[in-house]
């Protein structure tokens, strides 16, 4: 066989087996009962290190170089796959297998145990098992870069983010630093003005929560012949290709917490399931990134779901689902909710003008842990102490500081950043639709989120992996991104908004 | 290392990657949305493709034959763990990499197409599936039949049951079909002298019959840390070590039938959690074959749960967990319910009496298929004329009939003659239980299962593979398998009861 089609052959091979990875990953998060942890971090491990065989067996290298030679005669998608095997073998092949294997085992023990630490707001019973994960994260990082050329936390960001450089990060984060904190007092000071939201009590029992949000995922595209919504601790959009799984968490009292997890998930899933068809097991195939990735949950979550137009669709929607839901829950109300801002604890309940700083809280100090110069021991106080200063908050115990995500137990350092860069590339290429179809806009208010779909099938969803999130952004917007849109919405939305 | 130790961690490998099979197959069954159908096939195709690459490297042959030769320093467990090795490794070698892979893929989507085609009694739409399955399997038997040195029939067998051959079935079934007639006959006509069980109409939510279930299943050994419950189309058991679940499927109307499921599933389930400890990822470690593996649910269900006893423990459980089961519904009325007696259509819902009527025209029908002698065209008639015979039944439509079970789109030729031998195992095991401990049948009238679980946790379950199925059988029962037990507790039971 030829180099190119052998390599096509392998990393849908590859893809298989990471599509396996998602659903056990998926099953523990939702179903796998306690006792079957050990196994499953064996099974994770395995999987995981039969992958790494896969894409660093001594004749993938020969089969790029050979295939590399010949791309003349590929054509365009070809080549880009081309691009992203090599990116995804160099990546791949920088760690050795017993690091994969170690680091793997170290996490999926460290998420196990972070369940009962954050619970129990027990950091020390965490601490040696988080010690163990930055450890072999730290090697990572190290092997990564020497062959990458970059300083390890670079090396880990380019993992999830391909191209993104703390050097780019840096800039835009100082921007929203130095900007955000006046922005955050004049939305405070213009909320107090207006009637707080009524109280909301229910209850909303969660089968019909769960029906509620299905149906919502639905209009917005989700293709349920290719997914499901089930629940977890953590809402997450996982699974594998054409099928995709997304989770929320519920409480009884109140439905749109629920609600906004499900839209933001939503925005995650209609991504996957719209990645190129003709791609989808191969590099190319895959998502740009996670950046792009999350900007496509908050183009969902904050650019669509937290407007009066979709407030309005909402209202009489939710009061036929839910008979306890009080009158005064009009679309004015539900709008005043969903765009409510407040100083907090939780990143994950966080309004999206104080969520950029926890997510600069996090990324100095994974950039230190990374760096050797935070120890674990030390993440406590210092998580702390850098909360107090954005958000002038003093975190009472360590469930509402530092235990509060599962990203670290993960492994998944380097992740955070991604979130506030999505939420302004979401600021920009919301911009941009509505720019380019009148029609995006007064759909939302209809349930209509048709007209938006279809625009960003083409220039979003189904580019998969063949340009760069740049190039993407571009094309649509005419510039690479920048904080200027996502200002300019937050002071439309949370301060000049009559 | 040394060849056996080297051993051991290929093996425990291949039992990770075997359990996340498990859990996949499980999710098949259970999750996994219909459009992801084809996805899974090429997941559990790879995964089946490694395992078979780990057991079939060239340098395994090799390790196996060293660690052979030092024998005489291994335990007697290691020495078994060792004769195990070579018996999967013999199976599994004999089979070239890519009819595994053809075949698991024929399956997977064969099994799909079943669930829709049952359902429509769409014999037509199936056809073409089960022939690429029946073509796949009737390859591996004819692989395996040339290693081993067997009939194509008795190497499919020896992959479920080893050691077992169809000369030593055939003279059993044969005792079975003259003798199960007349006691039909009997059973049939002492149940006309008795009152009908009164009319069940319920409604028992489904949310209460899977509760109920479960402190069933606790009762009986079932370790909810290393287990779950949950529903399907077809109830079984499966997952991965330490994480064995088992499936019901219920209707409002009944709550007896989903619970007869769950306890024959309960059997199994504790067979799997009861495996050896330090050998679970061992091949010696896993249990013995499926005709004894289905003892251990049919001691659960039909020796143990089918009794007196135990419906006078049932009828207050019940009363006081569904508020619409009338008075009329006894103990009494319960004990003569789960043992009534009827010529029906479905093998998964026939009685102990007429069960292995089903399995033998089963048998009759798979050894033709594989012998050549019968194709799936002609299936349909073949089956509905078989059945015809022993039952007196003229089969309306193919649902009713060859369609109804997922065996043989499954390529689980060879499986279905284990149900009849397990019937038959479970009759004498449970018959030795009760005379070597006098506490096993009382305790079941007071729920205390402890006796029963005491007497098979060391002289069935934590055996594993360490000795054939004959050789536990000789152990406690003093011979080894003969029908003599099973027509007894037959005759006891439907006949000669007062």
């Amino acid at each position: 066989m030829q180099a190119y089609p052998a390599l096509e052959q392998r990393f849908a091979r590859l893809s298989a087996i990471s599509d396996a990875i998602g659903i056990l990953a998926w099953d523990k998060e939702t179903t796998m009962p306690l006792g079957a942890a050990d196994g499953r971090a064996e099974q994770l491990a395995t999987l995981e290190v039969m992958a790494h065989d896969v894409l660093t067996a001594p004749e993938v290298g020969d089969l790029l170089g050979e295939a590399e030679q010949g791309r003349d005669n590929l054509s365009i998608w070809q080549r880009a796959n081309l691009r992203e095997m090599r990116r995804t073998h160099t990546h791949q092949s920088a760690v050795p297998g017993d690091l994969v294997e170690a680091r793997s085992r170290a996490t999926s023990r460290c998420e196990v145990a972070w369940r009962k630490a954050r619970a129990e707001s027990d950091f020390a019973s965490l601490r040696p098992l988080l010690e163990e994960v930055l450890i072999r994260t730290r090697e990572v990082a190290q092997a990564k870069g020497e062959v990458l050329g970059l300083a390890p936390y670079d090396a880990l960001l380019d993992g999830y983010d391909p191209g993104t450089r703390k050097a780019a990060i840096d800039p835009l984060f100082a921007e929203l630093r130095r900007d955000l904190p006046a922005l955050l007092d004049a939305a405070l000071a213009r909320q107090a003005r207006l009637p707080a939201p009524p109280a909301m009590t229910g209850p909303f029992p969660v089968d019909v929560q769960r029906g509620f949000g299905e149906g919502l995922m639905v209009a917005l595209g989700f293709d349920l012949r290719r997914g499901r919504l089930d629940a977890s601790t953590h809402p997450f959009c996982g699974g594998a290709t054409n099928d995709v799984r997304i989770t929320s968490r519920y409480k009884e009292s109140d439905f749109t917490g629920s609600m906004m997890g499900i839209l933001h998930e939503t925005g995650h899933a209609i991504y996957e399931q719209g990645r190129p068809r003709a791609w989808m097991a191969q590099p190319v195939g895959q998502a740009r990134g996670m950046s792009l990735h999350e900007s496509q949950s908050l183009l969902v979550e904050m650019q669509v779901c937290r407007t009066r137009a979709f407030a309005s669709y909402l209202a009489p929607l939710a009061h036929r689902a839910f008979p306890a839901l009080g009158a005064e829950w009009d679309a004015e109300a539900l709008y005043r909710l969903s765009t409510r801002v407040e100083r907090g604890f939780i990143r994950v309940d966080a309004d999206e003008v104080t969520y950029p700083a926890h997510i600069i809280v996090r990324y100095e100090l994974e950039k230190a842990m990374i760096a050797g110069d935070l120890a674990i021991a030390d993440l406590p106080s210092a998580f702390n102490a850098a909360v107090h200063e954005p958000l002038g908050l003093t975190v009472p115990e360590d469930r509402l500081g530092c235990l509060q995500d599962i990203h670290w137990p993960g492994g998944g350092f380097g992740y955070f950043p991604t979130y506030t860069l999505g939420a302004m590339i979401a600021a920009q290429l919301f911009d941009a639709a509505c720019r380019a179809d009148g029609a995006v806009l007064p759909g939302i208010a209809r349930g209509d989120f048709s007209p938006l779909l279809a625009w960003l099938r083409p220039n979003v969803h189904e580019v998969g992996s063949c340009v760069s999130t740049d190039e993407i952004l571009t094309r649509v917007t005419g510039r690479p991104l920048d904080a200027s849109v996502f200002k300019r919405h937050l002071r439309a939305r949370y301060v000049d908004d009559a």
